[in-house]
């Protein structure tokens, strides 16, 4: 449960360095702030080991993912001030997946805070929730993880993936995962 | 991990009793067909102690209840010949959740079996997707679990809830609810 380890070994996810951008380690999962969040305090719950699918993951490394994020769900929002967490995984390309190694978003919600209340999900399976491609621009010398399924669905909410979601700066990204840091060292065990 | 105890106490799905809709029970979880399933095998996993919160629950239920996720979301995609899983909970009102009782989504995928892919998040989170609305049109002797926040979409999918979704009778889910429960019986236990 040790988040020391953050600055140890580098840490991927897919094909991504993401070192800096990880707030929180257990034995079989690492948390991660987002590129692009779809809504402030989305982040990623990953397990160590690079596997596309749910059923890929052992029993243990299973229930130490989603342990983790229940425990970073509840610090997330009590952090962000929200009152309820959408807990999604897109299990499969088919399902939406971009980056083929197991993640868990959570995204914190707050009454009223996206209108219509369900954007969130167009968010995360349009382009605006599209972490592969996110990575990929940000680390330009990165391959594309897999092409694209011709069903996706991008241009559906243009208003969310507008000229104002900038990607944030690596700065950005490593002052939450320092303050991110800080604030599980706070949460309870259990 | 018997599925025997189905046959056995009562089981709850929030205030529904849901008893012959359950396929699959374990120490702290149980699986249940959907009254309206978004798509083929969308079925829904839950705690056995009724709370509203994913924070509400022990480690030990925790990892039961995803455990539960992987290995009947396993059995689901395979039984339904599907290629990816989509897995969402809705952790409280702010999220979508309708019945507070936490209850995982599995929803089986296929290629270009929605369009758009993404438009199952609006089914979850419309009307198509309200459990808690389904559930108590059924039971029409139950009250309603709680109100309504003023922001949930209702009317963007019109072609989603239309006639032809008629809720299913009880006969069809139990008939679901005995082959999935045979099927679980050959699933392997990790």
């Amino acid at each position: 449960m040790s988040s020391v380890r953050s600055a140890s070994a580098p840490i991927y996810f897919g094909s991504f360095l993401v070192t800096p951008q990880v707030f929180h380690q257990t034995a079989h999962s690492f948390a991660l702030v987002n590129l692009k969040p779809i809504l402030p305090g989305h982040v990623l719950i990953s397990p160590r080991r690079v596997v596309p699918r749910v059923s890929d993951l052992t029993p243990a490394e299973t229930s130490d993912l989603f342990l983790t994020v229940r425990r970073v769900g509840r610090m997330i929002e009590r952090y962000y001030g929200a009152a309820s967490l959408n807990i999604a995984v897109q299990d499969g390309v088919h399902a939406g997946q971009s980056v083929p190694h197991v993640h868990a978003h959570i995204i914190p919600r707050k009454p009223a805070d996206l209108d219509p209340m369900d954007a969130v999900y167009d968010m995360l399976d349009g382009e605006a929730g599209d972490v592969e491609k996110a990575f990929r621009e940000a680390q330009t010398d990165c391959p594309s993880e897999h092409e694209r399924t011709s069903t996706r669905s991008r241009s559906r909410f243009p208003a969310v993936d507008n000229e104002e979601r900038k990607p944030r700066t690596a700065e950005e990204m490593k002052a939450e995962a320092d303050g991110l840091r800080r604030e599980m060292d706070k949460e309870p065990l259990d």
